[in-house]
């Protein structure tokens, strides 16, 4: 069944769903949708809502509402990841795919090894791409929720919003950290402790890794360094990797 | 420390390895390695040989080997990949991000459902491509044998290699696969089990993913479906996936 995102203010007091925007020409255009069909609007905050097309017109369409349910593609864990800003078109590629895999939010971030420089115009520019990008992969993998992307910060404001933030788990995949797959980092919990792990978070370095300084005072604040193996991993593959270990430990990959 | 691939008929003996190729301007211009400095060269073939440089002309470097081990990078298990032939240069993507988390070989297939029709002259020029993408990801990623990619076959030729590879696990990602999920199916393997399962392959479908009745041959031929979960992955995204969660469950992600 088709499925569209609306804002949260188009739905009326659970009763009715206006569809506004470029939807409107996709939906009776290319999609030929007529009044009496139905699809799925989802309101971008994890609720589905099954719609019949009732009024349909060049500038909007008036849904009724079916039935509401929680968006079954969206995963009870929220993921956060801070990632070393890399070069190219390489962020694209990581938020595409981690939207994909369930990402809940992610933080591009300048740290010592970074090479590529953005001047304000350039990075707000980048972010709304990044946003743009993760709204269209969030619609196709049928997300309930559209992940955030950005601000970009430097090093120091990731460190603040990290202990702001206080995440139930961080992990900071890392060369060295020698003894400490990220598989036992996982089975030390049992399913019990699982549970409790709602808000998790991982930071993944540039091109040229993180510094070790940089791992240390990650660990200071409380994250677990881990390893991915013995094959060296790029690092716009590194955070798909971790996210797909996370989605796979926490059963958000189960059939439901 | 620097690593390369020679060609296995250029290990003499156990004693010397000769570097012939691009890879003889690029060790003594680009990274200016002298008589005396140590590197790795790997035989593609899963052994890694230490050795120092003693000769370095324009044409060839001859070195002394100091010691061999197997390679670290290189799994245990041999796993292959059946990826239903998508559109445009989804190839390449999957062909690094897989060769990066240890794939052993990849075989496009053109399935029901694929779009792409590629002529001989054609794709012959694409395997080739891919061959060279799999070799650059193996050399950055540390692997110790190059993934061989292609040839390209149509379903028929794909079924006939599955009878006869006679595969110890064979997955088959599927949408419908209801109450099947991905780690529902490896969790019912012990250790030991597990020990003995060496040999895996799975098939991903194109952009329109398996027809129903390509998914019951499969199963026939003893392939498990499988879900990944209640998000719809792009194809180029379901191949690393299933292989990231493989080398997660095979502990070949553990440290070494």
């Amino acid at each position: 069944m088709h499925r569209f995102f609306v804002k949260p203010e188009n739905i009326i007091r659970d009763k009715e769903v206006i569809i506004t925007g470029d939807d409107v020409q996709h939906i009776t255009r290319s999609l030929r949708l007529k009044s009496g069909d139905q699809m799925i609007a989802c309101d971008g905050k994890g609720t589905d809502y099954l719609v019949e097309l009732i009024d349909l017109n060049q500038k909007e369409i008036t849904c009724r509402i079916i039935e509401s349910r929680k968006s079954r593609g969206e995963p009870d864990i929220e993921v956060t990841l801070f990632q070393g800003l890399p070069k190219s078109d390489k962020m694209d590629l990581i938020t595409q795919k981690c939207t994909e895999l369930g990402i809940r939010r992610i933080i591009p971030v300048e740290t010592g090894r970074t090479i590529v420089k953005l001047n304000d115009k350039k990075a707000k520019r980048r972010v709304e791409r990044w946003q743009k990008i993760a709204y269209e992969a969030a619609k196709q993998s049928q997300r309930g929720k559209i992940p955030s992307i950005g601000p970009i910060l430097n090093l120091n404001e990731a460190l603040e919003m990290i202990k702001k933030e206080k995440y139930d788990l961080f992990l900071v995949p890392w060369e060295e950290a020698r003894g400490n797959s990220i598989r036992q980092v996982l089975k030390n919990w049992n399913v019990d402790k699982k549970a409790g792990l709602k808000r998790i978070a991982y930071m993944i370095g540039p091109e040229g890794g993180l510094e070790e300084k940089e791992v240390q005072t990650l660990i200071d604040l409380g994250a677990q360094p881990v390893t991915l193996g013995p094959r060296i991993l790029r690092t716009e593959t590194a955070g798909f990797v971790v996210l797909t270990v996370l989605m796979y430990e926490f059963l958000e990959m189960e059939d439901v």
